[in-house]
């Protein structure tokens, strides 16, 4: 392993239990085999987060023990493993915050994602990296581009998770897309379906000054739920960012025939959809667990500037604060909360 | 337009409103343009034909005036119109029952079934085949090759919403399959699902009789519902044939990650799905609308012998026999019911 | 069939036998059914026209009785059928110049361009629309938005070829590109693979100033063949508008594992290829005819002004001087001619 | 690790260069991490083996020093890496004999046969199986059913060219295939074909004998070249298993618009193609590289019973006689040469 100067011990923010986080010094973790370890520069908050934090779980995973919550993270490698490029120290990079079994049908079909044995940074019992160092295996570390900032980097992992519902979605050139929620999986969502060639995107939102931003990132229209008139057309995908049954229900039932319902926002785990509907226009509903592959796009519509991360960072907070960057409700103009060891 | 002696004209079974069916006196049509006129042999009873029978509706489908029922028809060609070559008059043929616009986005990409102008056989206000003579455009009536029934003729139909299902669900060498219903439909698309290459299918139903015929044709195991254990592995695709909302339900829960369930059984049209297991394991749920270029492959299953579907036909009735045939819970043993004008 | 003041004749440029084009008075032809009659505003000079120009003959196709060439075509509905919306008389339009049958089994799975029985602007022995005048079915008329030109307009064939390829390359976000040859096609293909989300497009040609134009037009690199380094990476796809055999060998060699090569350009009907890197690397080779489906794509990018055909209109000519058009060789800033009657 | 009675050293049958082979007392090697060793019982001659023995090389593979040949093999595992479940100790297995990196962009998108780094047996510098005992990863070490034999087992490899091609070549049900060449990839892609749902599989060949035995096999039609009418019909898909140019090229002719021609046996860098043909037809002309995922489709297929790959053996030989069994022409009757360590 080789490695510059490191501290032995880290501050890391732990989750106790719910409702109860604690700044804690932990051992900074070494790197062995294909792993590297990097010094954290930029944390994302995301709601599942937040999830944690308030109930301690989420389905069926369940913080049983003590658990460092975030897993939307960026930072500089500062040490690698015995089976890693030692060139790779000091490269500033986005992390990828998983790790497959690689052996499995589904790796080796490309679909890591669904691994049955996938370690993920902040879901029980694995650790994330709201703490000053944290580990990644060599090839879930991916160089940022020069022009790219930590943060934005940090939010390579929403945006995965906006480009996996577009794929899904099977939006290309000339798809009329509907993202309910203009929060920033939607609003990233939004950005990635223009990018991929949409011919127009329709952003529906309860809240004005959030679709005010959308229009901004380049959405086409925007609806207002309770105020504007609800979608007068059918679109070819539907992606649910709101996680409420009553957008995924409405939604759907806008979509055209042989279109994509793709089911993104964290919901109640059983809902009434309108079947009849689904079937009898064939259309396709289905949701992410997370994503694979998409890095390397990612950082391509960074580098190609077609999306922009930086604009939906919205509060900065230090380790010590990570309590408070979890209360995304009580601030008005919250959208994106990011920890900055 | 050629045509052999054709009388002026014909019985015709009406539905006249809900619960009731007269045997009319009709005018035999006159096939004009790229028509045919076909001698209806045999025309299977479907449950959508019960459906009318009993509640004079489907969904937005209202049984407005008097309409044959029947779309399951194979017969022999007996008039053509003027662009339809006149040797094809004394050909035996099977009937899909539908005529697309040709001109629409959907009708363009090959999904014409999604034409929003498509009229089908016995939807209103479309007649259907529980008469003598039915008109079908030319190319679609396909020529039956010679040892394959009237009735097998027919029940291609069915056989294409089993094609559409199988596709539909990705199902190919290696897959598992669970196909809930044991009725006509199901013991179709379980036949269909081990000829695209299924390595294990699995059917599930309350009658014992009907599994019975299901391991007969090919099913791998059978599971009777309510007396054995349920399923006891996750499968690629889950094909719902009963169109009951438990049967769904469960179903679903049985796929495993990144597969499919179709839901081709009618049922409510709102249901409650387990969208918590659809979204974290990248299910992808769907139905049919019917089928689109399934009538080759049909017949080509039907040459090869690899499905079987006179072992289906239960019961025959006559043109005066539709009431009758329309029943089909009282029949202990029934199965597929086939009008045979 | 409603139509305005039509003249009885119209003046046509008709190809007499190879290298003989004589300006003739012919009948203005009549709408009927679900054809409308276009006023020819543009109609674009592509290579194909020059070949039957030149030779009399490509492949199979030999202009065996005089003929009207140009098959790109935009203008003005006068006339229209009886089958069809008389609102669309006065509507600007551009023609999709085929006509399939409709039934066949390519039509109605979507590839209606590979139908055996298309016919096809100026393909012997159909007449194109170097002319006044010409009919085209309904549907292959398609409303051009308001701040489109008759001459992007009837680029738009240009354009479809275009995203015909890129579709079959399989192009998207994310994919580097090689496109061989600078003319109209290549430098259209250019845009369209960008507008797809071509990560890189590279081109390459042996002439600087048309370099110099696909710079201006997003290329992201190129090279001038014969004098810059040729191509240093491999690329997830080649498409060849140059025709040429060499280019075609060497593009295929520059193809990455996995990728595409679609041939485009028109040459030889027999060329060697590096069949042991094709295979050994899963190259896939093929080329387009025509295209299917891809007039709505073009508007929408012209909409979105993702592509600018208009540039590329380097000449203009009168009717009574297409055979001047046809020298495209000899004009060194000759790129894309069009005829405006 | 985990292991039984193993000797020190094996008898190894050695290429020691161009058409030199000796029997050689070797070291058995140990299997480490997520490795295990297999005592080989079978291990299927291939053309690739003869071609490295006759002139040292197949294209940039050059065989530079010593080197086991052989590929296609199975046995019984006899001991495993401290990472593997010693309970696979004693199980009969299939081994699929490539080693890929598991990191890079194609092993993570599920193409792990495109790996730049792949390693595979009896490639220049990896050993293969013509000797006692060699090491594969966990994962590439299937289990075999138990009525599989171990030449089956062995013949999976071939078996997984034939499952690879007949993917690439999208047949499935309602295909209709030309496959060329009746040798054991032919009979095998042939078997294959007919067990993914081809309608009609048509083998062609110069051996009268070998064409019997792809009737006996299940080929709807044989063709012997040079004697019977060449393909009178239009495929939807030709896979070439000959690696002669004329083969190639003239089957490339007889595939429909829109279809595939997969060229599996090996011939020339550089062969003339009808390119014209190629792109005006739309045909995509590709090759295989191995294979990817295939074995747990083999192994599916073998259980059935729907292909028969123990009947292509011809001739078995030891270990001592490897030079033997490369001489596949000078034995009339010549299929497939095992050799049994």
């Amino acid at each position: 392993m080789e490695r510059t100067t490191i501290p032995q011990t880290m501050k890391a923010s732990v989750l106790l239990e719910k409702g109860k986080i604690e700044l804690q010094e932990r051992e900074v973790p070494t790197p062995v085999g294909n792993e590297v370890l990097v010094k954290i520069a930029a944390c994302g908050v995301c709601g599942s987060d937040v999830h944690y934090y308030e109930t301690g779980r989420i389905g069926d995973f369940i913080v049983e023990e003590p658990m460092i919550l975030g897993h939307e993270a960026a930072g500089t490698i500062v040490a690698v493993g015995e089976d890693v490029d030692p060139a790779r120290v000091g490269q500033r990079v986005s992390i990828e915050p998983q790790k497959c079994c690689r052996v499995c049908e589904y790796c080796k079909a490309g679909e890591y994602n669904l691994c049955p044995d996938i370690e993920f940074y902040a879901t029980p019992p694995i650790d994330g990296a709201f703490c000053e160092y944290q580990i990644i295996e060599d090839d879930f570390a991916y160089e940022l581009p020069e022009g790219v900032s930590f943060e934005a980097g940090a939010l390579i992992e929403p945006l995965s998770v906006g480009i996996a519902a577009v794929q899904k979605a099977h939006i290309g050139v000339g798809s009329t897309v509907h993202v309910a929620g203009a929060g920033p999986i939607g609003l990233i969502t939004a950005q990635v379906a223009k990018a991929f060639g949409a011919a127009k995107v329709i952003v529906s939102d309860i809240s004005a000054p959030r679709l005010k931003i959308a229009t901004e990132l380049g959405a086409d229209e925007v609806i207002e739920v309770g105020k504007d008139e609800p979608l007068g057309e059918k679109v070819n995908a539907f992606i649910d960012c709101t996680g409420a049954p009553k957008a995924m229900y409405d939604g759907i039932l806008g979509v055209a025939p042989g279109g994509y319902a793709i089911l993104v926002g964290m919901g109640p785990d059983d809902i009434e959809l309108p079947v009849g509907y689904i079937t009898s226009r064939e259309v396709s509903v289905t949701g992410i667990f997370r994503y694979n592959n998409t890095w390397p796009i990612g950082i391509q519509l960074l580098e190609d500037g077609v999306v922009n991360l930086d604009v939906l960072v919205s509060h900065r907070f230090g380790l010590d604060e990570v309590e408070d960057s979890l209360d995304l409700k009580s601030r008005q103009d919250s959208m994106k909360h990011v920890v900055c060891p």
